[in-house]
């Protein structure tokens, strides 16, 4: 293994703003950082043209005092797209299933993204895995749990004889926090980033914009995103 | 939920010995038996190939107590090959890696294929996964272990907020034991569809006939495959 894989991080990275945040907290705490995204016929694959523009962007944001970017990895889970019939992959409309899961849930997905990416690090002698994943703005999807999460880092490192550290700094913070997060870390310069390059909403809308970014506006994602920033910059008003 | 999804399985079936001996396990113990199969680019896909005989052939010889064979899931496993660099899926030499591992091994496959098997499942109204992992012969695959699949059980219950069971009954048995298990399913007309329908060697081979079957008779599994069914037989002679 590499002499120096305690200071390696990969970031499942997707494009969103939570993986952005989460980028950036890397790049903060972590001398060699990688990324990895997820191919698997998102809507419009909105999500994965943010990568680039996010990538070029953030680390001059960052100061000086922040680790290297290294490779970025991108992985055709097409898979997935096969397994679901879900509003995710295809035009349906989004809405709650009657188990109250969204109708976007692919079962066990981030389960499938964590092992792909840990095989990934596992060939890129990288002991740190971090995603963004949050129970507070809690969605319906049981994999995104810190149960989940730190029952999957007991299964990879059994699973692997390796030695991975699973980190989720967003797990225990609200959407506000994410932002005020992003902003203790790169100002507002990074706060406009945000604004203006990462995407969230659902129906890949780009658009119409409005103050906290891109999107329709009304889908869950929307409004989750909208909400949190309205209660990021009035907490800071008050 | 299915009502009767206690009674319904979902096995892991790669076409080779093990796998098969897994299948007529669960169809001694289950109502209704689905079967998914992971194509990777294995080499020559050999083993994909020998699945449908198999499916074919195997229910008439277990006599009238069994359960029913449903559908056949065949899942599009090709992101293991461009994360991997090994000799499963290139024409490299089959040799042992510095780390002890055989340069077959790809970190996580069967973490990765308890995931996508587990969404199947899901979808499925399944309760019970069957897969034929096996620590008694320890070939250096982490991801075979006892350890690793009870890990994985509850973090895909927690991941999926499910109550999958996950059955290994091959687990602490040799190679021998895997016969003689067959022999007591199936009788000797089931070691005779194992001996000629099944495949195991890493090489692909298929010309080259044995008593215990085709294959080159001198990679790993050939020559587990070979010792197990002469100890199997000579067990039964003594």
């Amino acid at each position: 293994m590499h002499h120096n894989e305690q200071q390696r991080a990969l970031v499942l990275f997707s494009g969103g703003q939570d993986s952005t945040t989460c980028l950036a907290w890397a790049l903060k705490r972590f001398a060699h950082v990688e990324t990895v995204g997820f191919d698997y016929g998102q809507r419009h694959n909105v999500e994965m043209s943010c990568r680039a523009p996010v990538l070029e962007k953030l680390p001059p944001l960052l100061g000086n005092d922040h680790g290297a970017l290294g490779d970025d990895h991108v992985v055709d889970a097409g898979v997935l797209g096969a397994l679901s019939d879900t509003a995710l992959t295809r035009d349906a409309e989004i809405r709650m299933t009657d188990s109250g899961s969204p109708s976007t849930f692919v079962p066990g997905r981030n389960i499938l993204f964590l092992t792909l990416a840990a095989a990934i690090a596992y060939r890129r002698s990288i002991r740190n895995i971090v995603l963004g994943v949050c129970e507070t703005d809690y969605s319906g999807y049981p994999d995104c749990r810190d149960d989940t999460i730190k029952a999957m880092q007991a299964a990879l490192n059994l699973g692997m004889e390796t030695d991975f550290v699973l980190h989720t700094p967003l797990m225990w913070i609200d959407k506000a926090d994410t932002w005020s997060m992003a902003e203790e870390i790169g100002g507002e310069a990074f706060i406009n980033l945000i604004r203006e390059e990462t995407h969230t909403c659902y129906l890949g809308e780009r658009d119409i914009r409005h103050e906290w970014g891109y999107g329709c506006g009304t889908c869950p994602a929307c409004e989750l995103r909208m909400r949190g920033y309205e209660k990021f910059r009035s907490g800071k008003q008050s």
